[in-house]
């Protein structure tokens, strides 16, 4: 089962509380392709806050698994096992832990990380990136993950990884437009807090649909 | 509060269940100097069990933490409030990372992943891990992480590391030796399979300290 875009909008869920998150996933049902996780709100209310959402829409549980093969392993199970639709790994740990991984995925989604935008990218990530994006590809990765603050790099990454999907953080607070991630080859934007932290999630969700027409 | 090696042993709860990692955890109180744990235990049984293990001893968290400075700053604050006394890094997403982690850490040990045992690390982590070590140092880190399956490499990282603590996992069933990784330079050995599957954990961890005599 691979992720269809329809809104191509992915909302981070990049808060701690579980009433919150399951206020805003409740808010967003429909408008948005998926609910994307991170570590902090799993390990602030547990994986059942993976199952709880996953009622509302997929559920990408962004937990950047850069482990040796057999823990990597142990994490997509638990991951498959609470719910979720997909997954994000880390490339850099090597071809034996992403094989591993999508092994373990059992026909949900794995992604990889192939670039990152912060700055401290600069040291490791980027001199490797587009090698990182094409082993995604080699070993047979659902898609990448690609800074939407840079959309030169997601036309210069969707040539290396011909047909596989692209995800893009970075839109909104960080400063990447929608249109632009869009237009230059991503198929999904990723926002979090200008959605999240919007009084109105939904007519927050709903501007960025309109930016994208 | 750094880590003072005493039994110089570290016990990898590379298990599922929290009835046989209390089980597993009383039975070794006071033989080893910490209990690491990983996200497979934590996303099985939830956050509670570092809570519920640091009562038998300071707990490292596994958490090869691998993301955007902020997320990263979120986790380590996770594993600080669940009563840790380390957790465990990446060096490649870069320094600002690792410096959101160390800041965020209030007084507890930031052991930094510099160098992989397993097969795929030879992609990107073999050819930076000497980098990856000095940025360690560089950084204000407690530690390092460095595997006990090639001592040799143990004793260059301790170089270039200075006086930072050396954790090496690998020991028993991965093949290293206890004696040649602490002869090699570590400061502890970190052994998971060949204490906690065997029939007497108790006595398994006697014979590797024993080993070390």
């Amino acid at each position: 089962m691979t992720l269809t875009p329809r809104t191509r909008l992915i909302v981070a869920m990049d808060m701690l509380e579980r009433e919150k998150a399951l206020k805003v996933a409740a808010n967003l049902e429909g408008m948005v392709d998926a609910y994307k996780i991170n570590y902090p709100l799993v390990l602030s209310c547990g994986m059942e806050i993976v199952t709880e959402i996953a009622k509302f829409g997929p559920v990408i549980c962004d937990f950047k698994i850069a482990d040796i093969d057999n823990t990597s392993r142990l994490i997509v199970e638990q991951v498959v096992k609470a719910g979720a639709s997909g997954v994000i790994i880390h490339a850099f740990v090597g071809m034996d832990s992403m094989e591993a991984c999508i092994k373990a995925a059992d026909g949900i989604d794995v992604y990889v990380v192939a670039e990152m935008s912060h700055p401290g990218a600069k040291w490791f990530i980027k001199p490797v990136a587009d090698v990182m994006a094409r082993r995604a590809f080699d070993v047979g990765a659902t898609g990448i993950i690609a800074p939407a603050t840079r959309p030169e790099r997601i036309s210069q990454l969707r040539v290396i990884v011909e047909d596989l999907l692209i995800l893009s953080p970075g839109v909104g607070a960080q400063g990447g437009s929608a249109k632009a991630t869009i237009d230059a080859g991503a198929d999904f934007i990723i926002v979090g807090r200008s959605i999240y932290n919007a009084e109105d999630p939904k007519a927050a969700a709903m501007e960025i649909l309109k930016s994208l027409e």
